[in-house]
């Protein structure tokens, strides 16, 4: 069967000239395959409306479905809108509801509507109105001849969300595309290549219509399978039994499934065992806590975090002993060992964990060089450490010790009976 | 007069399923419109030998030249490069030097060429090798009609070298561009339709070879004028004189120029008034602590934080009077100001900073609902606080918190001679 076919349009300037990256296009050619959408081609133009009403036509003969990002705001430089009212010749009106959204969105923040603002309530009359929760400039759906026009705002919050609550339901129900079953295998703490070694075997073995993807990110590999057929169910059963064939090979790396992050999982497991966290956090400077409060619901077993940043306030504030600074230094598992206890027993938490290392590009030492980071973990039972000689580049380090620290977490906390 | 128009044009099927994101269209293009060429369009495709194809002949007629990355590597999918071989109708052919290259690169890591290897010094006769210094898959350079084809690797630094040992400076002798010079004004704490109205009039004003763009992201709008012209030392001056032109309208919302964001403006302005800085978060969990803490050197003067993000820990660690948060509650004026104080006394800093709100989904009640946040800026002269009514989605109102917390210090600092 052909494949429902899309492509994604971004319109803007800013794009074209390099000053902020594209990341809206990642995000919804891997939502859209999810769903069963081949996207065949992207494509970024500037604001210019000759450029603009090309890339329709041209898009519109190669495509089903075309999504379109950007040139939204209420400003004369953004253009999307007036060239699809254009494209479709059909003419531009206040859209009652709309007005009564983006007057809404506007007096839930306290703020007076301008005219300006109203302009994003002027909508093409041939489109159906999209409703933006978290922004003021709707969604516009056009359909032609079977095929779809759909402008989202190119700010990445609102256009997830205006995906995920409305375009993909829609385009689900109108093309119904075939079965795509998707498995997302959560690994940590494993290189992409190792870990494609040990599995290269349950690779091989495989059949056809089955794909596996390598999706690595910072600390973690996930791993994609992907079924093509017509049975939802079979697919899905077929699909699970060979995810489960892996566990023998890496399981000890394997954290979760699906879309739960490594700091959901933490919080999950937290949870089951109804125990609390606290962090004392100094080379990952608060991106540890940022990653923990970044759960919703993070407060039920999260206490507290001190980042003591400064040497003296490592020992002034947090408490480690002056002599352990002293003679092993601020980077040493001998004060990574206290900062946990400390932080543990100083917040009255069932488990202490810190960082402490040197993030760079300054502070490093012949013996001490950039990247070099430890980690500690604390409970009644037991206190585990780690050393971690990570990269040159500053922010790359913050986040993989965060994410390493929070893997460390997992390994170490006692099984589910036992807390 | 007429700029140089210049495409790219990315090849590959990973980058069309959202496996992996494109980063290198981006930086291609901030250094192309550094060179003074233009950008008008910017493809990803996928391994598909008509689509290939039909992309080379589009781009043919838009633009003077096409900038092609990926799909260079040996194995049988693998496209480009018989596809350009095609397109200009010519055949492939061992190359000499690029074979000599090819070993060269092989036996420097060790290694032995392998059959499939020797492929990557098969060319195109009608093409010009660029040597790849980091790399085995040789760049292809193409002219016809006056146009130019370049292929590259896609692999970025390999990609990076070859732009900037050969190809731009081959691009710049044979087009001599016109100059492109870009000035951005950015602003914080002023959304982007207030904004446009403040500055309607300076906007309208403009001559036509200088353009604006609005550049909004969470908390910020970065206004960017770019002109084009013949004189770039003119046109400098020109788009400096304008951007001055607006400081007397909007002056109190810029906080900088270029690529320095506010959490790097801040550290400057630390760093000049010899100040220090502790923070006490609650509902940002982190977050500003950890933007204050991805810059360089921001040890200088950040010396800590604490994020006391259960109620017992506010009073017992923190040490706010549990008369005070009885009274008021914790995301209270009252309570937001004894934080700010209490951080700035216990880590002996010249600055305390605090955030206490309610990020949401839970916690809220009637009168204190999701997204309402206090921020308050504590120093031996004075305290401000500001009420912040923000967003339903908890990661945007941690961010955009942390963001307001970052222009409270910008505005609320001693002037430079005082501090």
């Amino acid at each position: 069967m052909k494949p429902i076919r899309a492509e994604l349009l971004t319109i803007g300037d800013e794009i074209l000239y390099g000053q902020i990256i594209d990341t809206n296009s990642q995000w919804m050619s891997a939502e859209l395959d999810k769903a069963g959408i081949k996207i065949i081609r992207m494509t970024s133009i500037g604001d210019e409306e000759q450029e603009i009403l090309t890339a329709f036509a041209e898009a519109e003969r190669r495509a089903d479905i075309i999504l379109i990002t950007g040139g939204l705001g209420p400003t004369s430089d953004d253009l999307t809108k007036p060239m699809l009212a254009r494209y479709f010749n059909c003419e531009m009106k206040l859209h009652e509801e709309a007005l009564k959204e983006v007057t809404a969105f506007f007096n839930s923040r306290g703020r007076e509507l301008t005219e300006t603002n109203k302009l994003q309530a002027v909508l093409p009359v041939c489109c159906t109105k999209i409703t933006n929760p978290l922004g003021t400039a709707p969604g516009m759906w056009f359909e032609k001849n079977g095929k779809v026009f759909m402008s989202m705002p190119g700010v990445p919050h609102e256009m997830k969300r205006m995906m995920i609550d409305s375009v993909i339901p829609k385009l689900k129900e109108k093309y119904k595309p075939a079965a795509i079953v998707h498995k997302i295998i959560r690994t940590i703490g494993i290189g992409e290549s190792v870990l494609a070694d040990k599995i290269a075997d349950w690779e091989k073995a495989l059949p056809p219509h089955i794909k596996l993807a390598y999706l690595p990110s910072i600390g973690e590999v996930r791993l994609r399978l992907t079924g093509l057929g017509n049975n939802e169910i079979l697919l899905n059963e077929e699909i699970e039994a060979i995810s489960n064939k892996i566990i023998p090979l890496v399981g000890e790396y394997i954290y979760g499934y699906g879309e739960e992050k490594i700091e959901e999982a933490i919080g999950r497991m937290l949870r089951e065992r109804s125990l609390t966290l606290s962090i004392a956090e100094s080379c990952t400077g608060g991106y540890v806590s940022h990653l923990v409060t970044s759960v919703p619901g993070s407060s039920q077993y999260f206490l507290g975090s001190m980042i003591p940043y400064d040497y003296q306030i490592k020992m002034r504030q947090l408490g480690v002993k002056p002599e352990v600074l002293e003679q092993h230094g601020a980077v040493s598992e001998a004060t990574i060992i206290e900062m946990a206890n400390i932080v543990r027993a100083k917040f009255n938490t069932d488990i202490g964990v810190a960082t402490s290392g040197i993030a760079g590009p300054g502070g490093a030492t012949p013996e001490k060089p950039v990247g070099l980071v430890w980690i500690a973990y604390s409970d009644k039972h037991h206190t585990v450490t780690k050393k971690l000689q990570l990269s040159t580049d500053r922010l790359l380090n913050i986040k993989a010790a965060s994410v390493a620290l929070l893997n460390l977490i997992r390994t170490s906390l006692p099984a589910r009976h036992v807390g």
